[in-house]
């Protein structure tokens, strides 16, 4: 097994232009004052299907053999992986094939269908998500793109990070959500590279600390779902490509509250007028934890995505 | 009374830059495929204070003599406008008073009071905000900006259409909500140096359409205060610098239903992860409007702000 370096995040980066939108960098005087310190949000809620998922999802496709695209990819998501690679197959002309949980949200289910790709519902209390994936891929010769533990998905996560050192220059500390690890693996490529000298934190829920307790014993722990509402980061385990880049790479890995991410949704919100889904608020929420050590500091704070039905974004906005 | 030109909005973009954001321009899938157009969003949302007023507001101080700037500025408004001079002053270093009713809103009140303004609150069915204001002027010397009725004010204006231009190139017709015409009649010199063919609409609230009126009557018609969601847009009358370059350089106004702004709004928050207030959605409810015109065209449309307190936010999202 052959771990990705930060050429392949180049080469990611070449292969999504014009394709995956280089998204704003926004910077906000109230929480710079607040903080103390000057921090640049890089706004992934804002590129295409709402979440830095795209980018992985494009940059894999986008190396399909011939034949490969032919018969087309398959996923299993009921989140932004699945946006992320139905947007991608369909811009690459090729047949998409998403598993989904019976019980997925209506909306997620039609974002999907609207990108035109084909949804396969499995009931999550009786069928293995994993083997209908499989069999699909082996019935219809379809490949099979997982949702983080790829070396060409956090690859091209890696390039969210490569394009804010871009457009913020120098930054003493960068703030990133962790769930299975794709971004905060593709995002430590990337900052090795770029920054050596940045403090790399992952932060993940309080209830989900697999990442935190892996790091620290050098072993892939693995736990139960966790009852969180970062639905993005409800992963119960790092991956065999994630984990020792993750471990090599970074820092350290935080955790925080639901209740510290509602605060960071209500901030986006009424601050920032953008929308940011619990998960995304991951960096944020950390930030304000670690305030005094970030004094007069640069600081980037990657929001990985916007998707949340706005039902229960207006309810968590009067929580 | 000499009108404003595109070179005064020229000018204006040199003085402001470093200091306002060249916002993003927003692109969505989604509403592409609903109009059958190339669609282009001017996030002036996502502008310092939330919305496009610190422009003009920055602009004006700017050109203030050594004099005028140790007396400082003096404003009356209870939204963007006060938090545009605010923040303007502060940055330039000059005091600022902001005259607003006892109810405003004290998220409002508290945003101004935030960027270092002194607030005087006024009795808006006992006492006359701009006889408080000129008299405040007169006794202080402080020099009074109105909120759109001045040439450095919507000349500053006008740079965000030219930002737009410069992003999105060509574009076949352009969207614009209208209250007292700060930023309409700013865009239209932009328009009209850098994009002559381009049909550009203006957008009122059904309520208020004082604006259509007096286009199409060829003379400023004043109404009451309209009673509708677009707080930014219940101005009484446009005015005698704006008017005129309105009138000469508009293509038509329209108006759209205060449900047609809640409509806007959703798709906003749902599908491009922005929070923008109603005033805000004035352009998209008239594109949705005008889609059978539209199709296959290359269509702009400024998002005007994005200040709401997060509550009404909430509960309008859920209506």
């Amino acid at each position: 097994m052959t771990l990705p370096t930060y050429s392949d995040v180049v080469a990611a980066a070449r292969r999504i232009a014009g394709f995956a939108h280089q998204t704003p960098v926004l910077t906000s005087r109230t929480i710079n004052e607040e903080i103390g310190a000057q921090l640049y949000f890089k706004c992934e809620n804002l590129q295409r299907t709402g979440s830095f998922k795209f980018r992985g999802a494009f940059n894999s496709l986008a190396k399909f053999s011939e034949q490969q695209r032919k018969a087309g990819v398959v996923a299993f998501s009921s989140g932004n992986h699945a946006q992320g690679i139905a947007l991608a197959a369909a811009l690459l002309q090729m047949p998409a094939t998403i598993v989904m949980p019976t019980d997925a949200p209506a909306a997620k289910v039609a974002a999907t269908k609207g990108y035109g790709a084909t949804v396969v519902f499995y009931d999550r209390y009786t069928e293995d998500r994993e083997a209908i994936g499989r069999s699909l891929a082996q019935e219809r010769g379809m490949t099979l793109i997982p949702s983080y533990d790829h070396p060409d998905v956090l690859a091209g996560q890696g390039t969210a990070a490569k394009e804010l050192f871009e457009a913020a220059g120098k930054l003493d500390a960068l703030f990133v959500g962790l769930g299975g690890g794709g971004m905060l693996s593709g995002t430590t490529l990337s900052t090795r590279a770029l920054a050596p000298d940045c403090l790399l934190y992952g932060v993940e829920p309080e209830a989900g600390n697999d990442g935190q307790q892996s790091f620290r014993c050098g072993a892939i722990v693995h736990i139960d779902t966790p009852d969180t509402i970062a639905d993005g980061a409800q992963t119960q385990h790092l991956g065999q490509y994630t984990f020792p880049i993750i471990l090599n790479g970074v820092n350290e890995i935080l955790t925080v509250s639901d209740a510290e991410l509602i605060e960071g949704m209500k901030f986006f919100a009424q601050r920032m007028k953008i929308v940011v889904e619990p998960t995304g608020c991951l960096g944020i929420a950390a930030v304000r934890k670690l305030k005094d050590q970030l004094n007069g500091k640069r600081v980037g704070v990657i929001i990985t995505g916007g998707n949340i039905d706005i039902e229960k974004f207006a309810r968590l906005l009067q929580s």
